[in-house]
């Protein structure tokens, strides 16, 4: 059976073999930069984990996931243009480094290789698979757009911020998983629990995402609160505001906009409001409620014991909760 | 016999049958408004003209002529936001009515709506047509960083340029009737002169729209002159540097920055030049040699001969050769 790490080397060897011509220049440079990034590969993996479930013909599977990934760093490019972002794992973003047009055109090319990776698929299920990845596309684009819009309202629900990030991030490990099942030949129903898997899993990263932004991550050392400096609707945030009473509402609204304080206030005076509302411990919460459910979903799908186990494991190691 | 007239009403009734969901609003309203901007719907006509040459299922060749209009929209809203555009087709571009953002996320979902047009195509031929597509994308993409890279150039051949729009005009054209002809079941050698048909009849097209911004259609009585005032690198211009001394070179690069000269005067100056070099007799000459090389292609295509003058008569329409 193959490890964790198997599957990352053979994606990045898929990918890396992935050739692009020389010109234009500003057209495939670009792209290539931008998939030697790096990243942890976490949705090729997973529908690599996904197929083998049921398959052991991984090289079967290899081209969606280069093509799910590709998907992945198109959808990067644009985001960067869109949040005016100079970084991307600590490089100059292609936008920051290109410009924007080149950002856009290079970005509309990776998406084209991306479905065209996805055409070198061998499987008579080829046309399932493409409509999953056609839908799953479209909605983490109605997920981006949802975001920009919840930047310009004032009054975001919780519920509202959950339909996002499932947009947004859950729909696409869900359409990477999906698509890794159907080609392994799974059934519809197990198709079904390993949606259900990757979305709550999906759910149960982006608040854990969110909750260490905020309160961060010791073992990583990351610098904190970002996410308080630019006044972005987090989970925390949102939740805080619905649980707020007038005056702390207005601390959250405002306080990343005063310039008569430090940085270093300004994250220590919305997390005050923060632990004053015990949203930490409720974020805690609710990323174990979606993680138990994300797991109990691997209970009903009929596949090989270690090979969910595997599966299980690397979600638990997406989490930092390696056993 | 399906006349021009009912393919484009075909294509029309199609279009506005695709439903997009009502939210996210700003992502789905520009994809309605682009479409309902109109146009020749010169690519769905010629695919269904195309297939129309080897049969008569008209309804089978729909989508596929649909995902090609949603293409073609695609690329103008991003083509607009990186030539800054205002108008499009007399009304303002999704980019100056929405902003960029917009322009870029909904460009995005029209290009996955393209795909899922095309993947509702029934047919055995739907991988070589998925191929034929993916390839066509690419290549426009590079023909419009050709086109952004030409803008930054000092000097452009001829043969740079006509490589450029054939990239950027003429291969949509060719993927559109390859995949109306594969559809039809057309042989391997029919698909390659039509193709070659579809190249030179968009060369013809893309040589004739640059004339007539300089030298007009005096049956449109539109403007002239955007081109020159712009100081856009097009046949013209690219023909008489290739044929100037280095007066005249100046005056062809520098006129369009001249503040102290009105725009009457500036394009007239230029004008004054391709005058004096032959360009408009020698761009004439091209088109004419290209439409004629288009037109030989059709005499090998193995289909009914009153289909075959159909489609001819389409071509000749499009360059205001009607007979």
């Amino acid at each position: 059976m193959l490890t964790q790490d198997n599957y990352l080397d053979l994606i990045e060897n898929y990918l890396a073999q992935t050739d692009f011509p020389a010109e234009p220049e500003l057209l495939y440079t670009p792209i290539s930069y931008s998939l030697a990034g790096g990243g942890k590969r976490l949705r090729p993996v997973l529908l690599l984990l996904s197929h083998a479930l049921f398959s052991e013909e991984t090289q079967q599977a290899l081209p969606a996931a280069a093509a799910v990934e590709m998907f992945h760093n198109f959808t990067l490019l644009h985001d960067d243009i869109m949040d005016h972002a100079l970084l991307r794992r600590g490089k100059p973003s292609v936008y920051a480094k290109w410009g924007e047009n080149v950002a856009i055109l290079s970005g509309d090319a990776m998406m084209i290789v991306a479905y065209q990776l996805l055409c070198r698929v061998q499987s008579p299920r080829l046309p399932q698979v493409l409509s999953v990845f056609n839908q799953t596309a479209l909605e983490v684009c109605e997920g981006q757009q949802y975001d920009m819009d919840f930047e310009n309202r004032q009054k975001v629900s919780v519920v509202e911020y959950m339909h996002m990030i499932e947009l947004k991030t859950s729909v696409l490990l869900a359409g990477a998983v999906v698509m890794g099942a159907l080609l392994g030949g799974a059934s519809e129903e197990d198709c079904r629990a390993l949606r259900r898997f990757a979305i709550e899993l999906g759910l149960a990263f982006q608040l854990q995402d969110d909750l260490l932004d905020s309160y961060g991550d010791e073992r990583l050392g990351k610098a904190i609160g970002g996410d308080i400096l630019e006044g972005k609707k987090t989970y925390l945030m949102v939740t805080a505001m619905s649980r707020a009473d007038e005056a702390q509402r207005e601390v959250l609204r405002s306080t990343h906009l005063d310039a008569t304080l430090t940085d270093a206030e300004k994250v220590a005076r919305v997390k005050a409001v923060y632990d004053m509302l015990d949203v930490p411990h409720l974020t805690e919460q609710q990323i174990g409620l979606r993680f138990e459910r994300a797991l109990a979903q691997l209970d009903a799908v009929d596949a090989p014991a270690e090979r969910i186990a595997s599966l299980r494991a690397y979600a638990e190691s997406l989490m930092g909760r390696q056993k």
